[in-house]
Order: C-alpha cells, then structure tokens, then sequence
C-alpha cells in the first residue's frame, strides 16, 4: 500500500510498504480520511514530539476514519463494511492507571502514530491500517469522512473538560483559537457553559469562535486584557483552559481566573515556564494538566452525531494523500489555518 | 490593656491600649497564648504580608487561645468561663463564595491580626481580644494552651488535606520541615496515608518529623533526590504538599509527583517562579493551591482534643508578652526553630 | 393590598391585608406573575406540605417575578424600577450547613410562602412582597414574566443535575412529566446530556418532551419497560430523576440505571417506600435525594435569558389573582397541565 | 489435591480433584488460609449466592492466603516461594466499566469461588490455587495468615470508604458488628473519622467493637435509638455503613445521618425492602451501594502491615480443611463469631 513515512526531521516519504494484516482480534481499515495535529508537526518539524524520539520511521497519523475491509480472526464480522472512527488509544488494561480508570495515563500505552513505545505504531497517513476491533467506533449515517476524522481532537477536549468536573453554569474562557481551542469553546457550549470566550492574538480565530457561538473574544495581546475581561466576567473566569503552549498565556490563565477557579493546561508549553505561582495559592486555584483522553472518544462521537458539535468551520483543507508535503505545509502555515486533513 | 503594636517594619511597640469592648453576638477572651505565625513574621520583617500593606498601626496574633471573661449584648452568656481557642475567620456570610462553602475566599473576609481589611483586624498579641460567641471553640478538659493556640495552623492544614479529596491509603510527600510542614505530616498520618515522607534541606526538621511517625525523610538539597524518592515511592508520591514556599521545591513537587498526582501547595512563594510546567500537561498532574481553611478549624481541634495529632515536639518556647522582640527574633531565627508563642 | 391567604385545607380566601415595608436591605416588589407549585397545592389540598403545619393564615407562592418600587434603609437604589425574579431562599449564613454551601440545608431557613419557620413567611399571592435586595435577580430586557416567575422551579432542576456532578455525555431518564420532570430533561439537555428521555403514564407529557427536544419516551405504565428502554439506552441509563413521587418510580428508576448510575429524588413520595434496595448494593448505585437548591438560581435565570432553556411551552395558563380559586383548580387538574401562574 | 466441593444445599464433599496446573501468566499458591464469608454460607445454607446459581459443583472460597509453589509460562519467577495474599477479582480489563476503573462492575467479572461466571472460578478451600501473578500481593514478614487472609474482606471495607469520598473529620456509624461492620470501624478510624460508633442487637459485637477503638456503641434494638445516638452525634452521623443486612436497619440508618450526610450499603439486604425514602430526599441524604471493590487490595493489604489496622481480636478460630463442616457450623452460628478460617 501507499504510505507516507517519516524518516527524521521535515523527511516526509511517499513510499510503499507491505500492507498490514489484521491480527486475532483485529481489523483492517481502508483510511478514508486522516488529520494533520500538532503533534504530527513537531515530528516533522523536529524529527521528534517533546520527549518522543524516534528510533526507526515509521507512519505519523492519528486521527483516522475509514472503511473496514477485512477482519483478522475472532475480529468482529459484523464491523465488514462499516464506516468507523478509530480510537488510537490501545492501553493495557491492567496498569495501576488503567485499573483507576485513568487510562491515558497507562505506563504501557500504545499510541496511533507514536513513537512513544517500541516498536511504534504506525498511523493514518496511509491507505490502510490495522485496529482492534473494539477501537473502531461506528459512524452513524450522515456523518461524513471530515467529521469522523475530527473525532480524535474532539476526544482530547471532552476529556479536558471532564478533567474540571462540570463547566455547566461556568464561565468559561479558551485562550488559543487553534483546533483545540476553537473545539473546546464548542465543547464548553455544548456541556453548559453560561458563558464561552475566546482569546487570541489574531484576529481570524477569534471571529471564528464568535461566529461559531461564543459569546465574546479577547484579544491575548492586549496589554489589558485583564480589564477588557471584566465585561465579560466581572469577577473572572471560572474556568480557563489554556490551548495555546504559549508561556503569556499561563500568566494570563492565572490573571483572569476567578477566585478559587480553575486552569486547565491542554497546550504544550516549553519545558520551563515563568508564571505568578504564588496567585495560585492566595486565590486558591486548581491549574490542572490534560492529557490526551479516557472515556471520552464515545462522548466525541456522539457530540458530532448529533449535531450538538459541528467542525464544518474547522476543517480548512483537504489533499490527497500523495500531496501530504502540500498538506503538511499548509497545516504549519498557521495563517487563517484550523486543521488539515489528508485523503489516502 | 497591654498589646504589641505593630508600627511598621520591625518596628513592635509594647503599649497601654483600650481594653476592646465585645459587641452584640461577641465576647471578651483573656489571651493566654499565641502563636507567632509566618505571616506576623513577614508583617514584621517587611512592614507587610505580600499585597496586605498596613494603613495604620495595629495588633498582629490570629493563633489564639484563652479564657472568655465578659459577653457582648446577646454573647452566649454560656461562654462566660470557658477556655476556647478563636478561629479568627469572620467571612461575611453572604458573598458568593461563602455561599458555595468556600468562605476562605469570602471577598469581605475579616482576619484577626489581618490588615487584608480596612479597618484592621486586631489580633491576640494582647491581654484581651474580642471575639464573635460562634468563632470561640470551647477546649475540652485535658487540652492545655500550647496545643489550644495551635489549632489555627493545624486547620490550615487540615483544609489543604481536604482540598486533594481523599489522603486514604496514598503516598504522601511533604515538602518543608516547618510547623506547617510538620503539622500537614501529623494530618496525613491522621488521615490514613499509606506512607508520608518529609523533605527540607536541613537535618533537624528531617529527623523530627521521622521521630513523630514519618515513615521517612529526604534531604532537599540532594542532586539526586528523585533516585531516593525512589525507594520511598517507586512510582512517585500521589499527593506533594509543598510547604516551603522556596522556589526548587515547585519543580522538586513536579518530578516526584506520581503520574495524575497531586501538589498542592501551601507554602507562600515569591510573586514569579519557574518551573517545568509542561509536566503538569504531560503526566496529567493536578497543582492545587491551598488558602488558610474554611470548615476545618472543628476538625483541627477535635484531632488534638481526641490526641491523634500531637504538636508538644512543635513548640519550642513560650515567651511572656513583654519580651515579643526576643519571641519575635527567636521565631525568625529558623535554627531548630518550629513555633514559638507568648503569653500575654 | 390584595392577597391570597391560606386559612387550611381548601380554604383560600381573597382579603386585603396591609401592605408589607421593606426594612433595612430589602425592598418592595410589585408583583407580577406567581407560579403555583407542587408545594402550593399541598398545602391547599392538605392544609399542610409533609410536615410543615401552618399555625395561622398566611400567603402562599414561592415563584416569583416583579417590579422593585420601593428600597428600605440600605436597600439598593439601583434596584427601583428593576423588573426582578426573587430567589426565596433566606438562610442564615453561619451555620455548618451555610458554611458548607449547602444553605438548601440550613437550620434557620427562610423560604416564602412556606410554614416551615414561624413566623411563617408571606409569598406571592398577593400584589406586593418585600424581599432582600440580594434576593433579587435582575431580567435582561427580552425576558418576559412567564418566563421569570419559572426561574425557581428551574432552580430545582439545576440543583438536581448539579447533584449528580455532570452530565456531560450521560444518557439520562426523567421519570415524570410535570413541571419538574419537563424542566429536568431540558437542564439534562443543556448541560451536554448525550441521550434525554422521559417516562410518564400519560400520552400528552410524553409527546410534549419530545416535542421540547428528548430523544424518546417511555410509557410508565408499560409492563416491560425496562425492555422498551433497551433500544433507546442498552445498559440501562447513566443517571434517572425520579420527578413524579410515585413510589413504583423508584422501583423502576433502580430497574432502568446502568451499573454504577445515579439516581436523583426529586420527586415527594408518601413516607414509606417499598423497593428493591438491594439492587442498589449489586449494581452499586447512588440513590440521591435533591432538596430545593443552593446556588442555582442565577444558573437558572442564565438558562432562561440565553435561550438555552425555553419555557413558553410549559405555561398552560395564567389567571387573575382574584381567580386563584380557578387557578388552583386548574392546576390541580392534572389533565395536560403543566404549570399555572397568576397575575396579581 | 484436597479439596472441599460444594455439590447443593449444605452439601459440602471434601475430594480429591486434580491440582490445577498454572497457565502462562499464572502461579500455583499452596493455599494457607482461607476464610469464610457471609457469601460462602449462603452457597452452603441455599444452594446459592443470591442471582448466581451453581450449575456444577464447585470449589467455595475467595479469602485466600498462602505460598507460591510453581509458575506458569510467563509467570513471574520472582514470586516463587514468595508468601502471598489473593485478589480474587479478575476483572476484563477492557470494558466500558473497566475503562471507567469500576472494574468491580466489570461486565466479564471473574471472581474466586463464585458461580456468578460460566465455568464456574474455583475458590480457596482446597489444598492449592492458581492464581495469575497479578492479583497475587507478597505478604511483608511478620504479617501472620491470619491476617493475610482477612486481606479481601477488609478491601471490601475499604472501597465502602472510598465511596464516601472522604471520612477524614466526620463522623461515622457503622450498623451491624460482624467481620464487614467490625472492619469498617477499624477502617473508618484509620482513614481519620472524628467518632466512630457501632451498632448491634447483640451485646458481644459492641463491646469487642468499643474495645478495638470505636468512640461508643448503639443497641440497635433500642426503641429510642435517634435519642441515644445523641449524645454521640447531636445532629446525627455524617456517614452511616449498613452493614448488618436486616431491613430495619435501612430506617435506622436514616433516621440517624445528619442532613445531607450519607448511607452506604454494603449488607446484604433481601429483594425488597420498605424504608422512608422521601426523607432521603427532605433530608438529601446519599445512599449509596458498595459492592466488592475496586483498586483497594493494596490499600487493605498496607493496613494490615502497617498494623494501623488489626484483626487479631476478629478471628475466632481456624479449623483443618478436613473439619470444614465443623468451621462452616461455627461460621453460620453466630453466637459471639466474627470470623472463621481453614487452613487447608
């Protein structure tokens, strides 16, 4: 099959490789559709994801819908010829994480698309791919390939907000209009927030969200973004989640929190970060760290079925699989840019 | 009556004063002991405690116990003779935040020894004090006065172990061998951590908290500190209490917090710290601030009334009330020093 | 001033009494629209509501929306000529439960039109009501008084989900479709419900909800309901309001939630129940009761101001205060009634 | 081996079966000690457990202590000769209970001794066990086996706790003085609760319970039963356990919670039963079942070494396996017995 492989830093190759054959338990999925995410990039970028090297190259992609063509054997029959979302999640289920029901945290996690374990796990930019049957969730009809591919992201936000508790009757403030900031402030409105703002240093995501039903926009380079707040939240934010990595903006998370608020850190930030911890303390906040996803890819799904979410704003582009050095740039372009997605 | 007060940086006058009058509701304790808390110490060192700036000269002291010899108008006259440590939180009842029970943060919150309000609150470095009938916890027979004037800075603890959830079978890390370090050790014993360990860059804090029944203790200054943690918690510890407000201890809490761990922190920092907070997102940690205690003080002394938290070792020396500047100077001298009181 | 007061059972009589003053902190509200809630009929069917026994006449109705004409000494100025809903929950503000933030639960509750404290304290049946100045929540222009006088039933609703934590993503069954049935499912679908369905043994709630927005209804009175339920929820629902009061309800709650739900009581039930409690140790679920409310009313009000939650449908009818008689008569009726309010 | 089959209705057969051979990733435990619970005695006395009716003989058995004598394939090596202590959940791992970390509820639960799966697990009462290597946890020296043994009951106590929440500084009754009630106390003590108070018909459980620690004890048979507790809890008990399984103890239990406390119901309670439900509600109350546990052997297991909580006074006598019927006579009789163990 035709595969796109990663073989070091901003090394991107088209190539074919043996297609995978669905083990006990398994099925093949012929990749209807794959999104670029950010952590895709770094790998491109960087040749690496944060702490994640790669030792061999390997196929990026995890945000993946498609077909199931095939079953391996005790794989499920009755998945032939559905059209799926595939959860890329495959923890242990026997770690003490995974047994506390926080299992994205699983010490032995395998990871579509990451380099995390070895051997790594090949993904979605490819024509096909290999899923445990019980990873595949079923597109309901109506549901099209675009949407189905943003399930993944969209799991990542459900989770930041289950990390909270409830955002119903909050206030709620996103900083960062990316991807994952623009589908968290949908999320928010989704699960009851009374109030959803966005902030931004640009202006095209921060009319985004408005237009997608937030009630306000901040802009983060505002030198008082404090005081342009308070019309929107006199005494602060309830909840802040803070979807932009960049180090501003956890100062800004503290500043514009409520008293006894909370902050919860989706972006990945540099290593180091300067920020007025002590306010954390004296305003007894709870600034609390969001990995990944538990729980929540059916929550996505349903989300997106329903209508309750829509990505349709979101999606800006789509190439065919064998452009991926097109998509690819255009999904580090940044300008105007919300996600990509490939067509394998 | 005689009382301290403070007129400004390291400035304590001992003076003739009007003896308070209780107001309806109140009551007139005769002081017999108070603590020296970190807070007087900066009130004192600085002329100020962080953003709390003294308009006017006025009596520190909010950890105090004595003996109730006069009730204001409509003052539980049953009082009258009672010994009874104050908690000195007069939230007002009706904010939002008292509403939702987290009165700690009450917008009009009135503290004793506290000029966070305007007028002041005088505290208990005095012969007298007032005090509203509800804030005075009567001390059961057997509880002397050292252990009564401790009862404050044990709530604040109790209310920073409330704030994680649950300590019931966890590993526990403290980090600051302090009276608030100590004392938060004694709580999570109390509350049936599996193992609570104790960290400061001093010996004497170290083995002091092993002697009351820490299950061990780490050096702080130890380049390898996460290797010995290791023995100690081979996973990391899943809650880290960081009492010693110095800025290390922020990125130390980080790397020895168990994956979806808790820190929370108590200690006061200096207004910017840096700190790897990337690996709050990446481990799903959850960083909890914790501000002075609502609805612990009850608790706080039912744990010493009832023995199971002991703080004898913790007081090192009792000064009359005359000879504030040695107990001052003692207080802030730091060499084996955990708590120091007077004795109006 | 005109007023409805109850003298016992089925005895309302329209009298003119004087006209309350507003003291200190309150104000005088013109009354416009009273609802008439469960409560309110109790006491007119029983002359009592459970074990609340008027001791002398007094003026019913807890739901209520009006003009501010007049403030008290230190009431607030900006209040006059407000159009307002008024929460009627008066709690003392220190005692354990107030300090908790659960003041639904007060010992020295004051709620209106109710003999729960004597002396009892007058509601809305009637042209004027005082109320304190924090008690009133004032309408955004567009929010009309059908609407506003259903803040507090909504009230109820908000409190009940928030009881459970979240909803997010959680199929939820209402059991019963009067006022506080209806208004539960459309809470359950604004806080981010994934599936909303209502049982009632009538046909015209159960069309109604649909109508409103459930994904389905259940027939009570169908013998297998639990296999009926089957199709809309495969595992049994995730949390079940119990909103009728019917003691079979609460069999049929325990038969219908998932392993490991949540069951809310928001409903009356006669004083003793039989059900199969062991279920609940089996299937370890959570059987919740749900007491009027605490911090929701603003959430409500927000609900109702956004649009979020649409009322028009749920206000059968509205009568003259000098025709409570009919109104009550009405209301009591049963026969496709949702709610009836009077206008005074 | 030996073994002791269970074939109906108090028809215990002591045989000699095949000894079971330990597949890959399992070890074989020459067994110690077993206990016996109040579930093997209802196989014994009724055939069955409840819903889990024996298709075939099989062995009874799940509290289980002893020596690791082989391993299978894959079974880790380093536990030969190792002392051990069985967690006899044996939980799917993958379904949606699981994922939730409820594996308690796990929908595929295979659990030692029980017919609640098909093939039946065989339990401990027998000469040896296997085991996978997972669920065995290696005993400390000095932890006897009559200790080890008692490890699963007290994970049951445990994870009745962690359903609370917290018990740390409230108040906690515990109805009914068996090995479940008696360990609860020990349990609740452990974890911090400020009064501890049991409750029993019975005359021996209270004053074993009050000799062990507990702050009083009830007769549970005291017709003023609210007025007694009192003194104890003056408005009533912030946490309450039935754990005595006799339907009037539901009533009691809820008469005597403090508003907005909690019930947890770990008893075993007859299909039906007829309890004041509305004042779960009046009252809001949470009643909540427990069943089994979840991520709580370790935390029992650590109890026992620790000696914060000890069972010494709780075994009443341990019989050969040869004698079983004699220990399951004595387990049934009731008079003055807690627990009785075999030692195969």
């Amino acid at each position: 099959m035709k595969a796109i492989v990663l073989y070091g830093q901003r090394d991107l190759r088209a190539e074919t490789v043996p297609t995978p054959q669905p083990a006990a338990g398994e099925v093949l999925v012929r990749v209807r559709r794959a999104g670029i995410c950010g952590s895709d990039m770094h790998y491109f970028l960087h040749g690496r994801a944060g702490s994640f090297v790669p030792k061999r190259p390997f196929i990026l992609g995890h945000e993946i819908a498609g077909e199931v063509v095939a079953a391996g054997p005790g794989g499920d029959a009755n998945l032939l010829g559905k059209r799926v979302a595939i959860d890329p999640s495959m923890p242990c289920g026997y770690c003490a994480y995974c047994r506390e029901g926080r299992y994205n945290l699983c010490i032995n996690m395998r990871f579509y698309g990451s380099a995390s374990t070895d051997p790594h796990v090949d993904g979605g930019f490819a024509e096909y791919a290999v899923a445990p049957a019980a990873n595949c969730h079923v597109l309901p009809e109506g549901l099209d390939w675009t949407a189905a591919a943003m399930t993944e992201p969209l799991s990542v936000c459900v989770h930041a907000a289950m990390r909270v508790g409830t955002l119903a009757g909050k206030s709620v403030l996103v900083i960062g209009g990316g991807a994952i900031g623009q589908l968290t402030a949908l999320v928010a409105r989704a699960f009851g927030a009374s109030r959803v703002v966005l902030s931004d240093i640009a202006e095209f995501p921060r009319a985004l969200a408005v237009e997608l039903g937030a009630d306000g926009a901040l802009d983060a380079a505002d030198p008082d973004i404090v005081g342009a707040a308070e019309a929107l939240a006199p005494e602060g934010f309830h909840v802040v989640f803070e979807a932009s990595g960049a180090p501003p903006a956890v100062s800004a998370a503290i500043a514009l929190a409520r008293r006894g608020g909370t902050i919860v850190q989706i972006g990945t930030l540099p290593a180091d970060v300067t920020a007025p911890l002590n306010t954390i303390m004296a305003r007894e906040l709870s600034y609390l760290g969001s990995f990944r996803f538990a729980n929540a890819f059916g929550i996505a799904l349903d989300l997106l079925s329903s209508g309750r979410v829509s990505v349709d704003r979101l999606v800006n582009a789509t190439y065919p699989l064998a452009e991926m050095d097109a998509a690819m740039a255009r999904a580090v372009g940044k300008d105007g840019v919300i996600k990509v997605q490939v067509e394998p």
